[in-house]
């Protein structure tokens, strides 16, 4: 059975190879393999919330997940609590539609939709965070694209898809409360590494937790910075060349900021 | 006794609900029901000013209060202190004259007026903050008008009032330092959850110390993030429609926030 | 010889409240009366060194000082170390020229003629604040005035004078190395509580080292808050009105403000 | 053989004064001598790492060399890993073509190009720094120079050389990945202090690791402070005269700033 398994998560990951080649305009970053049980998955999914809590990109609201390796149908998900604070107790399997096949039946994070239907539409992606970025945010309710300006965040991609939830569901609550909302995310996040959410956040997308928390957080310099050089220069900013982006997108999978951030947040 | 006491409470409630009602476009969020006797009330009353304190929402002369169950006439404010020190021996209880009814005569809040007369003048308000936020204060004097950008701070109302103090005491020091000031200021604020005060801050009311606190937070986040967009855009910005602030008002009561802070500020 | 110290002392002080009188737009704040002794007043400028790091008034290189009880024509500063790390060994006694008149001959700072020529023009000054803080840096070189806008700030002048080097020193590495240069500055401040020194920083004097840190810090906060109204309203900015500036200069003497900074600094 | 060596670093060391020479617009601080030996050189370094890590110049990227006392061919740079976390036992020793001469095999920094080919062409350059810093990167993207502003970064040139990998490499993932990048910045350089890497970061030079830590760091305030006195004002801004920047530019060699930064860091 467990080879049985093996086999479909190998299969899997040719797909998902194919998935990441239809990117078209970000390449997959090298990377580590990344965890080859569930078990490890979990523990690497608590250390995550703790590091992306620690450097400024969860706030008390935000979530990350992260695919099985086991059931690629299935991904793993804190419970509703801050991500600061989570332990692996917290963790809860889930399917496409967002039930719990694991746990206590302890309340769920209420935008888990976010992540159910992404995981369904992008076989490629392992690993999805949701956010709040104060610096992201302004680029969501100001037509002012956010563009890949510094080398670290060639992944952006030319043209970052804006979600905007009034089209999808009227008027709302902001909150991506049901699979129905979060099919609609997922369609405009398409083949993208990210999606803004219009006032709200964003979703970012990887291989793997450590590029995803990579990619979360050179997301938010990036946005931090180039408002800086609009500010500066009224708009004449030179932008990564797409060739540039592309050729950069990768960088080292980010495994050298997540051994800082793993040291900083007291992990062995 | 105390069952009148309960009875009156009770009554309270009802007028608190009805209050909550006229706010007109603010629902009162779901929240958890709160600490059900005023010894527990004044425990909560000291973690809200070290979390208000560590999260950057009361410096050395903010202040945070809160009703009594026992006494709806009556309310809770600490002595004198910056809000990041104090402990329950701190604790005064006022009425709404802000004389103090317990206390060993301390020398309290040169301000407390302001608690005092929106008890008196809003039933249905349970806690108040009143704060100096570097990011609110330029809407308090520009205006520019601060409005609900953010999913988190829907319950921002479309128009903040703001307390201009030369209307009410001419040429003052620019505290709220008596009942006719504190009334003013309470005219100001009307049915609506905020209010600013020129060049100085804002007052934040809400049914509960965990809702107050979560509003006078995301009213600054939300304060941030629309002077970036402004300014990247110079001014053209989608904000909230009034509907979906309407909705997203309440949120989870900000409970996922209070347990976040409520674990950094070490409490159990 | 103590009584006739304690006399020359209190002869000082009738000069010191004349001279704040002369301030014609600044109260003298209440505060409290202070250390009675020169051997109290060092462990108190051993703190207010550590809170003025702490708080992000004073870098590697800026200084702070107090006049001596004892002797009006001596006063107490820290040998070349930062703020952040000197103790009572590192406190150097010196005259009006900066000749050391206790001390092991330690190297002192560059700058202290900033300190010594101050205290030889305002007799109403017990302590000096000399500061580079990157908030208040702007207004020293942009023509932008800086104002009091904040009811913490009332101690403002209206018009905060500016000191250009070249005038005094012609082309200079910038530093106030001499007296002649310290004296020109002195000129410079006047009967004010605060300059700007262009390119470089500030001074900020008081009739206390309470005072003189609290406004050190609210003179930061009310740049950052002024700065951020002038970029959000293009400069329609509703500033304190002159009487309320008056009005609120004295507040409490920052005396809750040095409560919870002491506390957060680790002293007694 | 010692002897040989010392001799060997007495000459390079006039060679390094004649470099500092044709600087031109940039005083050679008096400084400290620095340590005497390579043992103590890279316990220096490390400290260097942990120092500019906690200060803000370097995230998990950045890198710090220092030139070897005992063969000026030869430089010290740590392998791959966060400036943050580095031990003694991390560094490697390097020549000019970035092949290791000491060490394990250890993987090294991809860019290590960028010290072995400054330490080529400039003989009097004893230590680098390549940084990411946010706020001085919006001046490699927006053709608004960042020029001397504040007394501490006199040392900055009048005109800093920008690097556009564009010219030197063509369309390339923006890293200095090889020798012929390495020579090209080296080039852009010139005898310059530093230059900045168009939307990467920038480089910084000095004859020690005092003082290139203290270049590294203010040229990040200059930045912070001159981007807010352009916006406050629109771009009519006081920089310091390119005579009083030449005065300025050695101060005390940041002694000072490394005495606090040192404790701060936690060593001995």
């Amino acid at each position: 059975m467990t080879i049985g398994m093996v086999r479909v998560s190998a299969v899997w990951a040719a797909i998902g190879l194919l998935g990441a080649s239809l990117w078209g305009q970000n390449n997959t970053p090298a990377g580590h393999p990344g965890p080859q049980s569930d078990a490890a998955l979990i523990d690497e999914l608590v250390l995550a919330n703790h590091i992306l809590s620690r450097i400024g990109v969860l706030d008390a609201y935000g979530h990350v997940s992260v695919r099985s390796q086991r059931n690629p149908n299935h991904f793993f998900l804190a419970r509703h609590l801050p991500a600061g604070v989570i332990t692996k107790a917290d963790v809860i399997e889930y399917d496409f539609d967002c039930k719990p096949v694991s746990g206590d039946g302890s309340q769920g994070y209420t935008e888990r939709f976010i992540h159910g239907e992404i995981y369904r539409a992008r076989p490629d992606v392992q690993a999805v965070v949701h956010s709040h970025p104060a610096d992201v945010i302004p680029f969501s309710v100001t037509g002012v694209p956010l563009r890949p300006l510094i080398h670290m965040a060639g992944f952006l991609p030319e043209v970052i898809p804006i979600f905007e939830i009034r089209k999808a569901g009227g008027m709302t609550d902001m909150l991506i409360r049901d699979s129905s909302l979060g099919k609609a995310l997922a369609q405009t996040l398409g083949d993208k590494p990210t999606a803004l959410l219009r006032g709200h956040g964003n979703v970012v997308v990887a291989p793997s937790l450590h590029v995803v928390a990579g990619r979360a957080y050179y997301m938010m310099v990036n946005a931090k910075i180039q408002q800086q050089a609009i500010l500066l220069s009224g708009g004449k900013v030179t932008y990564l060349d797409p060739e540039e982006a592309r050729k950069a997108a990768g960088q080292d999978g980010f495994e050298r900021a997540w051994t800082l951030w793993k040291q900083e947040a007291g992990a062995k």
